[in-house]
Order: structure tokens, then sequence, then C-alpha cells
């Protein structure tokens, strides 16, 4: 079983998942992601990984077997365990709970010589629904107050296969970045009454300088204080909460500025590694009038090293205005069945 | 001139150092650290870097000649300014200052083929009597409240010359993580009118399960909820507030146990990148009975992916009573004139 535990000097919760890895001296050498060869998230090795959650599949398929376009997993390597009770318990000074969790795995195609902004439109917004509907579902379990959804590209980003796909972690706590952030917004909301995302929007559309691109209800640009270069946050025009709560117009157009956004990111910076995370307002607060969901970008173009470690200050090479003018003015190419 | 940014979303500060960066396009590719050829950090180059500010030298050597076993200068791309007021001002709603700032690089020995590791303990603990040193000295600028030592090693783990060194970098506010550490620790003062640290190291004594190594004034430990495998933090005993106020002897027995700690952890390890970074008071707090200074060394085994971006919530799949118990028994090979 997984633990969760706290280091009390940071107040950062730590999952030790032991099960990941044999023993200490399998961490001689630096892991590698798996190129070519056998890959569970092929259509037909469907019996390769555990029995499938969910599916967008065409009618007559059946589960477990080719037939799908979207598909969702429990991850065979989970960070946290789905049963089991949380078990919250000290120890001299500090503070555990069991590593209970759900952690599954979005294949966002069964093809595997494809990218996500190689998919059509309407493919990528079927991804998005199904992000949507697995956080609804898993909403439902009183253990779980969160439901992360991120993305890896590349080794250098962390992704350890190929194959395009997402991840999910549902977690017992609201993760001490997302509870910093809400803390922080509703400062900013008794003090002004208004959401802060929301009026950053007002000044970066009146400005106009860190806007990448804006497709009517959403709104794509480099924050003012950007921890990476070229980093860029997606988010809804108008005041949402909670991501799961995107219909599926809406998810169309978000698909079509993704794909737009990527594919200018891909294009133009080299197929960087990248990653993207959607924040969202947690599970158990239905109202936030100080909190609005978004997705950050963050390609993956410099090393964190013991400054960052150490202090939480990042060093950004790249002015966002000068990062943003460069993406608005470059293409997507938007290679459909891609060429990478 | 660099600007230090503040994120309203998180409250984190970035800097921003486009000097570092001729344009955008300069990050289609990975930089790659400078192996072999010129090293401005060798003995007989001394003209190839900013003037030095201090350095442990042979009677009669002169400044900027070679001579020197430990020297200071500053970094040839700072990524903060020292000249200059702090300019505090406000856009809308984001806030911002000038980026001023210390950034000092301390070349730790003019031999090239050597590691920290390599040298010998009364050296190691004329290095860190360097950073003390230059604590001191800045500390008297009334402009910075902190100032952060660390080292980078490996690629990986962000070195960019190969050249054994460490760097130190004042800042005019407290770093976010720092203050955080900060702000937790007096809560548990305030509860327990104790030290945590103190607290800490009594429970760790006591069961012995994370101890790596104890010098007699100094712990060297895993804690317990470790973001890294391999993570260790090596303080002193007793409550003691600020790095700076470490005398020659205290040097002496550090400089010992950090040359067993890192040498188990290159010498088990297959050589990892790695950080360290020393956690202290800040400048402008004269007494803190609720903090304690402490180096955090951090192995760079694994990769920092979405997960962690987005949550503050990190996977360790080693814990820290296997890695503790890994460390305490594995030889730390000390091959002077390192053969690495």
């Amino acid at each position: 079983m997984p633990e969760l535990r706290k280091d009390p000097i940071s107040d950062r919760w730590v999952i030790i998942a032991t099960e990941r890895a044999a023993r200490p001296t399998d961490f001689k050498a630096t892991p590698q992601p798996i190129k070519g060869g056998f890959c569970p998230f092929c259509k037909g090795n469907e019996d390769k990984t555990p029995p499938e959650i969910t599916a967008i599949r065409k009618g007559g398929t059946k589960r477990d077997e080719p037939g799908w376009s979207v598909r969702v997993v429990p991850n065979k390597f989970p960070a946290l365990q789905i049963e089991g009770s949380l078990g919250k318990r000290g120890d001299g000074i500090y503070d555990l709970m069991n590593g209970i969790g759900a952690h599954e795995v979005i294949i966002e195609t069964p093809e595997h010589e494809i990218t996500m902004t190689g998919l059509p439109r309407n493919h990528i917004a079927s991804i998005l629904t199904t992000y949507r509907d697995r956080l609804v579902d898993l909403k439902r379990d009183q253990r779980f107050v969160y439901g992360l959804i991120f993305k890896n590209v590349g080794s250098a980003a962390g992704a350890s296969l190929e194959h395009t796909h997402s991840q999910l972690i549902a977690t017992p706590i609201v993760p001490i970045i997302i509870a910093r952030e809400m803390k922080n917004c509703l400062n900013f909301y008794n003090y002004r009454g208004r959401c802060i995302f929301c009026d950053m929007i007002v000044q970066e559309k009146s400005s106009e300088t860190r806007v990448i691109a804006d497709s009517g209800s959403y709104l794509a640009f480099a924050p003012f204080a950007p921890r990476f270069p070229f980093e860029c946050w997606v988010l809804p025009k108008e005041h949402q909460t909670h991501f799961e709560n995107l219909s599926n117009e809406e998810a169309d157009e978000l698909a079509g500025l993704m794909k737009l956004v990527l594919s200018k990111i891909e294009s133009s910076l080299n197929q960087p590694p990248y990653n993207f995370i959607i924040h969202s307002t947690p599970f158990d607060q239905g109202k936030a009038e100080h909190y609005h969901w978004h997705i950050e970008i963050i390609p993956r173009l410099t090393k964190v090293a013991g400054f960052e470690w150490g202090t939480g200050f990042y060093i950004n090479p790249v002015a966002p205005e000068s990062a943003a003018e460069y993406l608005r003015e470059v293409n997507g190419q938007t290679n459909e069945k891609g060429t990478h």
C-alpha cells in the first residue's frame, strides 16, 4: 500500500510508492522511455492493459477489444491505490495516511504514430469530454476531493511511453499548489470582490501584449510572471469554476484552441517536451466565485536546477511579451496523421 | 535590467532575465553543458572571469592571478544585477520590481578534473567558510534580505560548466519556499513552544531508521516525506538559526560529514546529478527560535513531470527508511584527486 506522508517543514504531501521500483539499487541508471518495440496502448493489445474503465467505441464493438477511438484504463503501476480507507494517523511529529486514490490513463488514439496535435479537432474534443466524464464519475467517490488531469509529452517531460496519452489522479487531499492558489485568489476576492482571473483577462485583452490566441470564448496567453519560456495559460473568458462542467460545444471550441496553441509550440520550438495540467476548483467546493479553472502548458526548454528547488524563484530568460509575440505570429502546422 | 515579477495566482516571484538568451528562437535546442575545451574556471584563466571578489590565496600571490585554492567571482551572466534601486511598482493587477541582487560563483578548486568529494576535508571546510564570509559581507547591504547558496552537479541538475563550483544569489525578497517554511515552523513553535527541527532530530535519533550519518555535532538523515529518492538533509544537532554564524571548527566537522554523505551518494548511485541547497534564516531576522538552518541534498534520479508541477505532490518510489539503510551501509569512496 503506498503512503501519503506530509513534510511538516514545507507542508507538502509526498506519495511514497515503493511498488514502482524494486530496490534502491534500481536507481543507478536513469530509466529511458520505451521507444519502438511492443506498445500496450496500440489497438490489438487491449488485453495487455488492466481492464477498460470506459471508451468511446464504434457501435457493436466490445470492451477490451479494438473499435475504440479514446480509451481509459487504470494505470498499471498506480501511484495511489483505489481500494481501502484513508487511515489518517500520526507518527510522533509526523502525519501520514494510506495512499488511496485513482490513477487512470487516457489513451488518446489507437494509432501509435500520431501526436495529440495530429488528431482532428473533433477527436481532441472527445478527449476533453472523456476527461470531463471521468471527473464527474470520480467526484461521486466521497473519499476524493480533487481530480488532476495532466499530460507529459517527451521523455524530458516525464513521459515513459511514447504513445500519446494523458493521466488522471484523484486524491483524498487538495494538492498544495491548488490549495495555495485558492487561498491567494480568495484573498483577492475578499479585498476586491472579483475573481482575479476575470480581472486578468480584462487586463490581458486590453493590453494584448501577452495574448497568443483568442477563440471567442477561450483565451490563450503568456502569464505576466511565467516560470518557463513560452509557458502558456488557456482559460474560459467567462467565469467558470469546474472543468468538469464543460459542455460538448465548449469542448469543441476548446479543442480547436488547444490544437492551435500546441501546434504553434510544437512546430516553432522544434517539438519540445512539454506538460499540460488542468487546474480546477476542488470537488467539494460547489460554488467558487474566486477561482477559475485554467490549463497551464509548460514547454520544457530549460532545466530546473538548485536555485529553483531552493527558493521557488524561477529564472526565465524569455519575457512573456516576446514569447507571446513569437507564438502569435508563427503558424501552427496541423498535419493530421502527424509527420512526427 | 532584469525584472522581478510576482505571479498573483501562486504568489511566486519570477526573474525575467532576458539578457541570458538572445532571442526566443535560441530555445529551439536544449543547451548542453560545455565539456572539455576551454574552461574559464581553471588556473591560468583568471582574466576570463569578471574581477575576483575574494579568494583564499598563497601569501604573495596577486588578485586575478594563479595561487588561489578557492575563488569567488561575479557570475558572468547574472540572473540579478548588483547596481541600482529596487523600484517597487505595480502594473494594473500585477506587481514587479527591478531585478536587483548579487549573483556570485564560488570556484571550489583551480583543478578541473576533480569533484567536491575528491578534495581533502580541510579544503571543503575552506569552501564552507568562503560561503560564510560572502554571506556576512552581503548581509551588510540593506537591500538584501536573503542569501541563497546552492550547488548544481551534472547537466541534468542544471550545471552549465563542468568545473566544480557553487553559486550564491542574494535577493531583495525572502524566497517563497523559505518564507513558507518559516511560517510553518512558526506555527509549530507557537503551538508547542519548540523548534520543529529540534524535535525532528530527537525523533530521528530515537528511531534511527532514517539516520544516514552522525558526526557528533551534525546529523545527516533522510527526511520523513522526501520528494526525491535518496534526498538527504544535513543539519546541526544544536539549535542554530543562521548558516553564516559557522565557526572554523564547525566548518571542519561539517566538511567531513558533507564529504562522507556526498561520497556515499556518488559512489553507490553511479555519480548521479545532484543539487544541494542551504536553507537559512533571513538576514533581517536576528533571532529565530523557530527556524534551524539545514542543507538539502537532492540526487536527481527521477524526472519531475506534470503531476509534480501541477500539484506539488511528489511521487517517490524509494522509502526514506530504505534509502537511509542503503546509504548507511555503503562506503563513501574518497579517492582524493578524484578518479571521475
